[in-house]
């Protein structure tokens, strides 16, 4: 199996994760990186797949009221998620040899769900080893943009609801984490200015897929 | 709070866990058991919450022909139910006082998804002590039937097809796994023999629960 071709973005909500997945992905067929023949897949957490799609509607449409759902239920839905798009699609992807370009993977769980809202960092390890059974990116991108920033950003594509929801302090504490993570794995993780024009952000970004590419 | 109150039922398909359940919960009353004014909440799992119901038919109804649920997701989901129902019932119920009778609990998913389906054990018992951030049960009532009797009933009540689905030999090594999990916690779990007629097997659960009932 060739684990060398697993690339994920992270970063705040409007730090340009989802453009930058579609430039990357567009950007690489011109690249001189892919074998010949060899296939793009991009992907996304949570709910790329059949489960996924009723988690997260599950997740972000259910009235819960009654019985307000509690944080570990949540953090155990999203690892059934990923246990689920890692299973069915990262692995057998990759082990066909596939680039796989993924927005979103453990490390948003580690930052949203730990430094954001404060749930226990060994279990969300212990959570996240479980649905991946061991399956690490290559390449990490965390696509890094001050809270300020990415808020004007949502405000402007009118999702600006659901960060001042989060709040800008929710926010800073998940940039925080990144950062966190982004210093503990150097090799893994790479830091991203995000500021800046998209042809910019995609430079820069290619410049370090080109850099950190598997030989 | 009071943690002394918590009584489940298990077993295998066709074991009489519902009918006993009722009935068990009928006689608490006229039992001398009871504080004056206390509540009894009878429950199950999967399934006794909003989250619950959205899951069990997520996990019964769902077509997954292209991508079928995996192992792992299927447990991490009975995780996430077993964590909402832990702090949304079971633990607040118990809080109050009231005494707690739960049609399935952890030992289940040891029986069902360890020994049944053959999931490894320690990644189990992490997810239990995930979701139930270590509420036990004071008195785990296994109503062991011989495999082919329990089969019979399921028949009798037009259930046959569920217990064949999964085999008879599956059913097997899940009264193995109740019967491994009886003899490693005698203070917790005692094997109830659950043949005979529902009467008999009523007062052999009166027997038990009176001389274990917390004091």
């Amino acid at each position: 199996m060739n684990f060398g071709n697993f690339i994920v973005l992270e970063g705040i909500d409007g730090c340009g994760k989802s453009t930058q997945l579609q430039r990357l992905v567009n950007w690489l067929p011109h690249s001189s990186l892919l074998q010949p023949g060899q296939v793009i897949v991009a992907t996304r957490e949570p709910g790329d797949t059949a489960l996924g799609q009723a988690l997260r509607s599950l997740l972000l449409t259910q009235d819960w009221a009654d019985q307000p759902l509690q944080p570990m239920a949540e953090l155990l839905l999203y690892a059934a998620d990923r246990a689920q798009h890692v299973e069915t699609v990262l692995r057998p992807q990759l082990a066909a040899g596939a680039v796989v370009v993924c927005d979103r993977y453990v490390d948003s769980t580690v930052a949203y769900q730990g430094y954001g809202r404060g749930l226990d960092q060994s279990a969300i390890a212990q959570l996240n080893a479980l649905a991946t059974a061991g399956l690490r990116s290559d390449l990490t991108l965390w696509l890094d943009l001050p809270v300020a920033i990415a808020a004007e950003r949502c405000q402007a594509r009118g999702q600006g609801d659901r960060m001042e929801a989060a709040g800008l302090a929710f926010q800073e504490r998940l940039r925080q984490g990144f950062q966190a993570i982004a210093a503990a794995e150097p090799d893994r993780v790479v830091r991203i200015d995000a500021a800046g024009d998209p042809d910019q952000v995609a430079a820069r970004i290619q410049a370090v897929v080109q850099q950190r590419w598997p030989r």
